[in-house]
């Protein structure tokens, strides 16, 4: 979160960024932010703040997002294709390098510079070095592409598919629920 | 969170639930879960578990999800239709009521039964008492866009664009950053 709120500093064009803004920016509290900075000895200059570049690049290096991270994208049907076209994942450090489907309509297309590959072809991720992989396929098939990931050794799957995935305790799964996302509003909302 | 575990397993025909099972599914402790639980005076029951729709409902309650949400989508675009076609809107009590877009060739297009509106006629959402909104325009329209819907009454909005936008402090967002999800993957994931 605190990486999201320097980027976006970064790109409205400042260097530097106090306690304050930043925690107008993100919704929490400025001792807090002075707190957690200090963990990993970033103290900020009085009236100058946190220099946004030296502080991105350490909490970078902390989430391990200083490499260049390659991703594979499975499913480029609608969800996909927002995906592949979303200009966020440069700023963290992500390229998605590869893009696969079950529908031999899409297999050979080119999109955004990389062409779909058919599913069957999973398994040569591990030789490509890619790890990490994004599910945008439907429900159904969730499971089974997850399964064949996996088996690709991939370890990091980002999950739109609103189901939830088994896998080995040597994988992280993170499951994206937008609808989830729209219930936590209620709660937050004063009476009106 | 808690609530997602339990649709989730409602949906797979589960009645009840043990504080073991549900922390399996959600990644957490178990002894968290049942402490958790006891704060709001549900404490299971010994080797049945928690009933399920019971447990749902008090989560539902304390979030305000208890009466249907009706919900208004901005921008009809690739996202938007990603958006309307979701289908876990409806587990959490929503239902997505009206739709705007800027591009005349959308505004009067029929989707999943709605007729899509002209973004110029945002100001009849007060009326209908719709107060929550859901943004899925171009990143450079999101801030003009947020200021149409604070002021036509709306005290909730799910971002969808990969930017900071302000709002009164009346108003309550959530920015989804479906790249800040991704980059929390690498942290996590066990060298190999």
């Amino acid at each position: 979160m605190y990486l999201r709120g320097l980027l976006l500093s970064s790109e409205q064009g400042r260097e530097s960024i106090s306690s304050g803004d930043l925690a107008d920016i993100l919704g929490v509290n400025s001792s807090q932010i002075r707190k957690d900075f200090s963990y990993f000895g970033e103290l900020g200059t009085r009236g100058v703040g946190y220099n946004i570049e030296k502080l991105s690049k350490q909490i970078k290096k902390i989430l391990r997002l200083d490499v260049v991270q390659k991703a594979a994208l499975v499913g480029v049907g609608n969800l996909g294709s927002v995906i592949l076209a979303y200009p966020g994942f440069q700023v963290y450090g992500f390229e998605i390098a590869a893009a696969f489907d079950v529908n031999p309509k899409e297999v050979g297309r080119k999109v955004k510079g990389i062409t779909v590959e058919h599913v069957s072809d999973l398994w040569k991720l591990e030789r490509r070095k890619i790890s990490i992989a994004i599910i945008a396929v439907p429900r159904d098939a969730a499971q089974q592409t997850a399964d064949s990931l996996v088996k690709a050794g991939v370890r990091g799957i980002l999950n739109f598919s609103p189901c939830y995935i088994v896998v080995p305790k040597k994988v992280k799964v993170i499951t994206i629920d937008i609808a989830m996302d729209l219930a936590r509003l209620p709660y937050y909302m004063p009476a009106g």
